[in-house]
Formats: structure tokens, C-alpha cells, sequence
């Protein structure tokens, strides 16, 4: 029996991905070996590589100015491998700090350059509870980039506008929120992703690079780290992580066949706002600490009247087969992570359940 | 059906480590999700982690002074990242130059430091077909490590004495032998290999590393990138690839199972007697490039009197159900992969056919 997997990353994954992974993992295409065995170099691995990259293309509509990569390490090595290529001991970048992962991306980036802090909602408790207005932008027009990430898995809060940087480059962080919806890939020269949360397993990052971009990339760096060695060689320059790229196929083939990312974001808005309509209808018992416009759409927190209802709340969700639902151990609370593989059905469940947790508990 | 794979990397797997995973892939014991669902910061994925841990240490016999880490990127990204840890503009360390990829880790430290050749049997056509003796080290005593690859996957030689490098820190590219036999971890500072070939999938790295000598490593350099912060974090600073854990976990565990290393060791010289005595049986069709003494029990490379019958032979080989025999493609010929999934009685089903080719083909 499968559970109700809210876990903010990696997270549950499409039930029909998995199942053609079990179907053919002894035996790719009656090639007599799993893909995992078979050559990076071979002709059946490859055509399964190609086909994840066209997939992405294809749902996001990523235009001929754009190549995806694959890469690996994560999204906390592109932390430090972004200004490894794009800045040098005098060259500055522009971050918009929005919570944890941004301020990581900005601390990695010290080592290579000047990052400067364009704008931030942190308080005095070091939490975010929102993301910052266009209005708050204090950018630098001679910045090399501009660091964003566009929503926040600790925090719960989410870009819904993306923001308007003039003619610098809009490097994004969307680890926890590609694929939610279609998105305008132009206004981007750099995307990265870790496959964790909305295509695939862990230990494979998808790049989506503007190529004016990436030439503007030192050369000066070794090979392996260069976005320009990923892009000359297809991400074949060494050995990719085969089976995680099979699996984020296996998820891209799955959106595709439910239609596509439009179909997805009407999902995920009704999952959503069924969500925080459950927990806006119990103000006295449920808060949720973040302003709205800047609520998340993939991962949203909460609290309780205590943290010991909050564990009964855990508990209780566990045993009517809904995990996942601790928040993260810095912010604490209740956080629900509704990635592309939770179902509105999943959503339904854990909102009945919210509402009769407040009749017995409330 | 699956077939005798003797491929080069992404290698062959043993059967009971893939039936393993196939069995739980939608249900990881009992939890209802999947292995690479979980939460790497779950008990239940904790668990696997530190098994795989745990048996790489007792199968390697890993003494209390080193250190099991789990890194991504493949060799390929070891080889600038060993340089960024231990060297600076001004140190040096000497390599120990046997092949390609030798080559490709010199080239990449290049960025760090000053790497100095301090051996190398390279020829005037650029191929190897030997390691280094003893006597031919010309080793710097200060240098901050040597560089050596135990194996060379595309030559298919081998190092089966380690060299003797005085107090200098011994670090070795195991990628493509590490597992294959017992060794002395202790006569090295730093070992690293991507899992692909003995160990699990593409995408994870081991690193087995001297505590003192990673304690040397600069604090200069972004946190994704330093050792230090994989050992103190037991390799969960950042979401590590947890499939392709839990299948080299599945891979240690039948290693352990089927006897350990002793075991492998003696299958694996059978294995590799077995086919370098069918080729030099037939020294007028089948020739073996590589130095009897270098010869490598992992690659065995062989040629044919033309490059039509390699063809052939490869074809043939391909209907009788094995597969992998092409040569790397910069060097051409024959190259029979024999892993630790390739079992003996797959090495006398080959050898069968090529005693039979002959007959028909010589």
C-alpha cells in the first residue's frame, strides 16, 4: 500500500514512473540488461537522454536561444559553480535574499566574487515570511547576474511575479517549483533545478542556459566544472548519472501524458487553495505565518496552537497513511509539500483530516 | 533474458543487487514509498546509508584513520577537486602518468597547482602498454600527494604492486578496480572511484580518505566543495544521490554475501587467467598490446588480425548473447570488461567462443 508522500524533497514521485522503472529494471527494451547497465556511450541510453531533454524543452517550450544540461552535485554546488564561471575577484552579483537556500548560494559565491545583497525580507528572527516587491529592488545595472530563488521550501513562500531586472542576467534557483506551471524560459539566462522535488530522484540538477550567457563563462576554470564542456558534449563530456536521467524521463513522458504543464498548474492552484482555504476557515487554530501574496503554491507552512498538537498532528496524519508532514527542523510547524505527484484527491484527504483534527483537538 | 554484459562502465550489476531493488521499488519495507521518495534525513534512509557505510569499511577492512565519503560528479570532477583541496598556486604533486585518464586528472590540476609528471610509460603513439616500475619513479619528496590510477580501463593495464612513495600522501583513482581484490587502505591518503564499474550506478562517487590528510585541505574554497565538510556532515551536507546509494548498499551486501573480497579475488583471477590463456593459445590471431606484468584483471584488451574481423567478431559475440566487446573507441580492438558482476562461467562461455572463432575465422 502506498502512503500519501507530502515530503518537501526528495519527494513522492508519479506512481506510473516508478512502475515502468520496476517493469523494465532487469530488462531495458528486451536489450537483456537494465538501462543502468548499458553504456552512456550506447545508442539505447542515448535515445533515452535525448528524449528527457526534448521532453523538457517541449513542456517548458524552451526556445533555440537555450540548451538544458545535466549536472550533478545538486543545487548547492551550482551555489558555488554559477560564480566559479561567471564572476572574478572584482565582478559583482546581485542576490535577492529570500530565505536559506539564497543565503547559501550568496555565502558560496564570496569565494569567487562580490555578491551583494539587492534585496531582502529577512526579520529580526533571521525568518522570511514574504518575497521582496519590485519596488524594494535595489539592483546594480553593472551586476554580472542577478540570484533569485524562486520559491522557498523552508519559508513556504513563493515568486508569483517573477521580477523585472532590466538587462541583467536572471539567474534562478527553482529547485522546488519548475514544472508547477509554464513559465516564459526567455526571461531567464540561467535555471537550475535539483530533481528532487518536481522530476526525479536525487543526484541529478537540470540546467536551462541561455547560450549568449554561458559563452560569457570563464575558461580560466577546469574542464568539468565549465557549463560550455556540458553544452559541446550534450552532458555526455563524462559518465551522467544514467538512471536518475531514465527516471526524470519517466516523470517528463508522465506530465506530458496528464497534459502538460497547463494541466499541471490547474491542479497544483486547486491543490493549493483547497489547502490554505482549510486553514483560513480555522483561524484560531491554524496560522499560517506567511503574507499572501507571497504564499506557496508547493510548500505550505503552518503552525498549530502548540507544538505538542503539532506532533499529535504528525502522528495522527501518519496513521491515517499521510507522511511528511513535519516542517523543516530550522522553522519547525506543520509544512505540506504538494509537488506535481500529490494528487487534488491527496489534498482532499489531508483537509478532511485537518478539519476534523480541529473538531476533536481544536 | 538478460544477456553476459562486459561492458566498460556503466557496467553490469549483480543480479540479486537489481531483483533487490525491483522488489521494493514502490515500497521500500513496508514504508509505502519507494527508497528515493524518502527523506534523507528520515530513519529509514538513514538506515541504508550508513549500511552502505558500514559494509564498504568491513569489506575494505577501513582502518579508524580514514573515512568513508559519498561524493557526486564522477572521477572526472575528483580530479579538480583533489587539486582545489591540497593545492595552491606554489605546491606541487607528482603524477604518475598510465593512461587517459591519468592525463585527464593532471590536466585539471593544472587550474590548482603545479602537477609535476614524476613517471609515465607513455609511447611515441601516445598509447600505454605498461605501468611504471619502481625504479622508473621519480618522485619530488615534497610534493603534496602522487597521483596514480590503479586501473587503466582503455589500455587495460593495471598496477598489481602499489609504488612506494615514502611519506609523500598516496592518492589513487580506484574507479575501475577498487572491490576487485583485498588491499591495504592504509598505504593511502585518498581514494576515490566512481561506482559504475564495481561498486552501483553512474552518478556516486566513494572516497576513502586519511582524516590528517584531509585536515590539510584549504578552507578557501566554497563549502560544497571541501572534504571536510562531507566528513562532517557523514555525506548529508546537501541531499546526497540516496537511489544510487541504496543500490551500491545492494551491491556491498552481495559482495559480503557471496564471501567478500577473498572470494572475489579468487574469482576474479580465475576469471582474468581464464581469457588472457585463450589468447595466448592463439598468439597468431588474438594479440594481447599490454606488458604480461601490467596486464589488468579488470580490462582485458586484445586485437584481431583486422579491424573487419574485430567487426566481426563483435557481431557474432553479440548473436551468441554477450556484450561490451567493442574497444574503447580511441583505441580500437577488443575489450572484455570482468567487473565483479562477471562471473567465471561467463568468462568460459567466451572463451568458448573464441576458440571456436578461431577455428572458423583463422
Amino acid at each position: 500500500m502506498r502512503v500519501i508522500n507530502f515530503n518537501a524533497g526528495p519527494a513522492g514521485l508519479p506512481q506510473p514512473a516508478l512502475e515502468r522503472a520496476r517493469e523494465e529494471l532487469l530488462d531495458f527494451q528486451g536489450t537483456g540488461m537494465s538501462i543502468m547497465e548499458h553504456s552512456h556511450r550506447g545508442k539505447d541510453y542515448e535515445a533515452v537522454h535525448d528524449e528527457a531533454i526534448s521532453l523538457l524543452t517541449g513542456l517548458l517550450g524552451i526556445p533555440a536561444t537555450h540548451q538544458v544540461l545535466f549536472l550533478q552535485g545538486g543545487a548547492s554546488q551550482q551555489f558555488a559553480q554559477i560564480p566559479m564561471n561567471f564572476l572574478t575577484p572584482e565582478k559583482s552579483a546581485d542576490f535577492l535574499m529570500t530565505g536559506v537556500w539564497s543565503e547559501k548560494a550568496l555565502d558560496e559565491a564570496k569565494y569567487y566574487g562580490k555578491p551583494r545583497i539587492a534585496a531582502t525580507t529577512v526579520m529580526a528572527d533571521k525568518r522570511y515570511t514574504r518575497v521582496p516587491k519590485q519596488a524594494e529592488l535595489q539592483l546594480d545595472p553593472k551586476a554580472a547576474y542577478v540570484h533569485m530563488t524562486t520559491n522557498n521550501t523552508i519559508y513556504g513562500t513563493q515568486w508569483h511575479t517573477f521580477p523585472e531586472v532590466g538587462g541583467v542576467p536572471l539567474v534562478a534557483d527553482m529547485s522546488s517549483d519548475i514544472l508547477w506551471k509554464p513559465i516564459d524560459v526567455s526571461r531567464f539566462a540561467f535555471i537550475y533545478a535539483g530533481a528532487q522535488k518536481n522530476i526525479g530522484p536525487s543526484g541529478i540538477v537540470l540546467v536551462v542556459v541561455d547560450k549568449e550567457f554561458m559563452a560569457k563563462g570563464s575558461q580560466n576554470i577546469p574542464k568539468i566544472f565549465r557549463y560550455s564542456t556540458y553544452a559541446e558534449n550534450n552532458s555526455l563530456y563524462n559518465t551522467p548519472p544514467t538512471f536518475s536521467i531514465y527516471l526524470c524521463r519517466n516523470v517528463l513522458a508522465w506530465i506530458k501524458s496528464v497534459g502538460g504543464l497547463t494541466q499541471l498548474e490547474k491542479w497544483n492552484r486547486e491543490k493549493g487553495e483547497t489547502l490554505y482555504a482549510a486553514i483560513d476557515r480555522h483561524p484560531d487554530f491554524y496560522r499560517a505565518p506567511v503574507e499572501k501574496e507571497s504564499r506557496s503554491y508547493m510548500n505550505v507552512v503552518f503552525r498549530l496552537p502548540s507544538e505538542a498538537l503539532e506532533d499529535t498532528f504528525v502522528a495522527e496524519a501518519k496513521k491515517a497513511g499521510m507522511v511528511g508532514l513535519k516542517g523543516h527542523r530550522s522553522a519547525g510547524g506543520i509544512r505540506v509539500s504538494l509537488y506535481n505527484a500529490v494528487s487534488v484527491e491527496n489534498v482532499k484527504t489531508l483537509v478532511s483530516f485537518m478539519d476534523q483534527f480541529v473538531k476533536t483537538r481544536g
